[in-house]
């Protein structure tokens, strides 16, 4: 079963294979496909949180406090169920750091994963662009192959979006 | 050693006594200094999480899943050191759920504690207003021994405000 980070937010998926082979040399990816860092997006809506712990086997490639933000176009989109172009979803994930007392702080940056909508550009993928910026970088780190795996498991979810806003 | 909920800020602080002492008949609290329900709080600028575990010896009445939440004159605040009137800050806890895979995901919500900046009303807890809603409730909880504990601890970090942002 082949599925890249996204997948843990299916509830059936036990396994994350990680990002790891959609970094190398691989397809390269067009400019023109390019999604920027998007720079505000920690300003953005709040959507809801999920922690992958130790005890997942995606843990290597996927561990730790997953935060999702929305632009204001994204937030419309959760509420009509319409993603119109311009609506980006970020998922932004975090370490963990356990205190030793049973408190855990976020600690460095794993990544940023990027969705935006734009039906033009994205026409073959559902609408939906895919990137991921690395640690703390702002260049993206995703080839073809690793945009077109990000899509055939977002578009197994309605809209191609799995996840749903925490009121 | 007498703390609340806000003492888990401070990292020295091991135990939690939580609010059931603060939310009994006690001092009234004037109407004139409650804090109505911030409705809009979910969109604001989320600061950053704390998770306190079934590890910690406050879990009963403080654990799970804390997001801190700043409306745009307290974002400010973190930006600047100051902290002006109308400046409000959220700790929304809701409780975390492991479905035996090791993910964890968001639950119900156990309540939204709510700092307020306003000089004039607060002049005696450093400017500082302090309101609990349980649950889903919108009505605050504490009386005014409540509101005087907040203050007792929060008085300790400079300005009265122990989180900062998380960029």
């Amino acid at each position: 079963m082949r599925t890249i980070w996204t997948g843990i937010l299916l509830g059936s998926v036990t396994a994350a294979l990680g990002l790891a082979a959609y970094e190398g040399p691989g397809s390269p990816i067009n400019n023109d496909e390019r999604i920027p860092f998007p720079e505000s997006y920690r300003t953005w809506a709040h959507v809801k949180s999920t922690i992958i712990g130790p005890e997942n086997p995606g843990f290597a490639n996927n561990g730790g406090l997953h935060h999702f933000y929305a632009n204001p176009a994204a937030m419309e989109g959760y509420r009509t169920g319409k993603f119109a172009d311009g609506a980006i979803l970020i998922d932004d994930l975090v370490e963990l750091k356990a205190d030793g007392t049973g408190v855990s702080r976020e600690g460095a940056r794993r990544r940023v994963a990027v969705m935006l909508k734009d039906s033009g550009r994205f026409a073959t993928t559902g609408g939906w662009g895919f990137e991921i910026f690395k640690a703390d970088t702002k260049e993206g780190s995703l080839n073809a192959d690793g945009r077109n795996a990000c899509f055939a498991c977002h578009q197994k979810a309605e809209h191609s979006v799995f996840s749903s806003y925490r009121p």
